[in-house]
């Protein structure tokens, strides 16, 4: 059974009614599974996280624009956290027995069909889109709603799919496919913030480390220590035993260990076991001989 | 939902149509699986993989001691293979979401009822046995078929549940709980296998290494290079990575390196996922944080 990950971001953090109106309207959603919300009050946004197959998502999404439509108004919206629509991102996720294909071809058929139902422009992003001025979430929504009515008359800025001007109150959603975040941290022996900073500089890709990769160094105040705080953004391209390695290697120049290192929430069994055969030089190993791949296969 | 792994060996593997009567009857049991069924007729004996919790087991066990005790009788059995008992092992597995107490208490149940029904000797074995005489497969079986009648009557030989006395045709069972084995091998760039056979004898727990390792140094005779074939029967307690690095150590002494490793059919999730922690000092980890885990949890 095929599983994608949907994580959907709602402009909508401060009244938990609604929030948990639309939650409660994709959970009744015949294979769609609501494995998370997180409401954010001084964001004013909420994070969803859904799982279910490419036919649960396409029955399941359009629910969600739907409720979120009729309880959002961007108009009188305010909050800390950057938005452009009242379903504000939707990114789907390839977890287990489907390609990125297949999700880029869900981003798309979903978009079509909701901006047909709703008269909603809608932005494909990451790898559902082809142009690489409209690829990161950033750039496309620099400006926000309030600069959406304009940016929509500038050359390059069509939607996709929808109408050339914003929806009146929910703006426009950026929607498309990527591969899943992993949020992986590494302490340092070490008090020094310079050197936490020093190997966020040198390992992330925007300023010439390895390509996707997002870093900074922070100081843990009570532990007195430094860490080097990451988001991986594609595990299979930038898999976690390099950076690790890296960041060790980058510290030893400075006579500093690595004490541990940790992964905040979720993370794709994939990117633990390809540590393990990166380390154990395991040759041949296919992801059917974890025990409980197989098991549920059948 | 648990998953428990059963993995009963059967004195039939030249007769196909047996073997296929056996699963055939197996796979009509509610909630029990078959996985896998191997026959191999120089050792005239089969394994089958079965998977489901408790309740399936107590249900399918009895079933396939009924129709192995129908159509097997070692009187007539010829083969490579140690026996003592038409069905001659079964070993219940922890997987997931169970522990091995609790399979220890479905072997003894399990043993209760077969000897009860099919008047049947049953010896416990591994985790299910408390006597350290009566643990190992091969101290039970030791006389096999042919010498079990004077065995039996030998103190310390009572079975745990049944007469005290052979069946007629089908001797009797060796029943337990274990840890799921895993089949390991190291090979190493080098044609010399005396180097092979030491590391074996280095890091095996008969000879003084590992406790839960059994080793033997090999040659691939087409590819020039020689092996470490190993079976791993405690990975929680001798993990994978620890016996890795032990070989490559050992190698070193010799001047020799590590050319790969590889897993022999399945491996837990929980090995690679502990490998993954080690290398990566992956501290405060979690297996819910696997993302698959998470989504076959709710």
């Amino acid at each position: 059974m095929p599983i994608i990950e949907c994580v959907p971001n709602i402009s909508e953090g401060t009244r938990p009614e609604v929030v948990s109106r639309i939650a409660g309207a994709l959970s009744t959603v015949a294979g769609l599974r609501v494995l998370d919300v997180q409401s954010d009050a001084t964001h004013n946004r909420s994070v969803l996280t859904l799982a279910g197959d490419a036919a649960a998502m396409r029955r399941g999404i359009p629910v969600l624009f739907e409720e979120a439509l009729s309880a959002i108004d961007l108009r009188h919206h305010r909050g800390e956290h950057p938005r452009m629509g009242a379903v504000d991102v939707v990114p789907f996720i390839p977890i287990a027995g489907v390609t990125m294909a297949e999700c880029v071809a869900l981003a798309k058929d979903v978009a079509a069909d909701v901006a047909q139902r709703l008269e909603l422009p809608m932005y494909l992003y990451e790898e559902a889109s082809a142009n690489p001025a409209r690829k990161n979430l950033e750039d496309i929504r620099r400006g926000e709603f309030e600069g959406l009515a304009a940016k929509m008359m500038q050359p390059g800025w069509t939607p996709d799919y929808g109408p050339h001007a914003p929806h009146p109150s929910a703006g426009a959603t950026v929607i498309g496919a990527r591969m899943p975040l992993i949020a992986y941290n590494i302490n340092l022996a070490t008090d020094r913030l310079d050197v936490a900073k020093k190997i966020a500089t040198a390992i992330r890709m925007s300023s010439g480390g390895l390509r996707f990769v997002k870093a900074m160094g922070i100081a843990l105040e009570d532990r007195r220590v430094v860490q080097v705080s990451m988001n991986l953004t594609n595990f299979e391209k930038t898999p976690i035993y390099r950076v690790f390695d890296l960041v060790k290697r980058e510290a030893a120049r400075y006579g500093v260990a690595v004490l541990e290192s940790e992964v905040v929430g979720l993370i794709p069994q994939a990117a633990l076991v390809h540590a393990a055969e990166y380390y154990l030089q395991l040759e041949g190993f296919a992801s059917r001989q974890v025990l409980e791949n197989r098991l549920r296969e059948e």
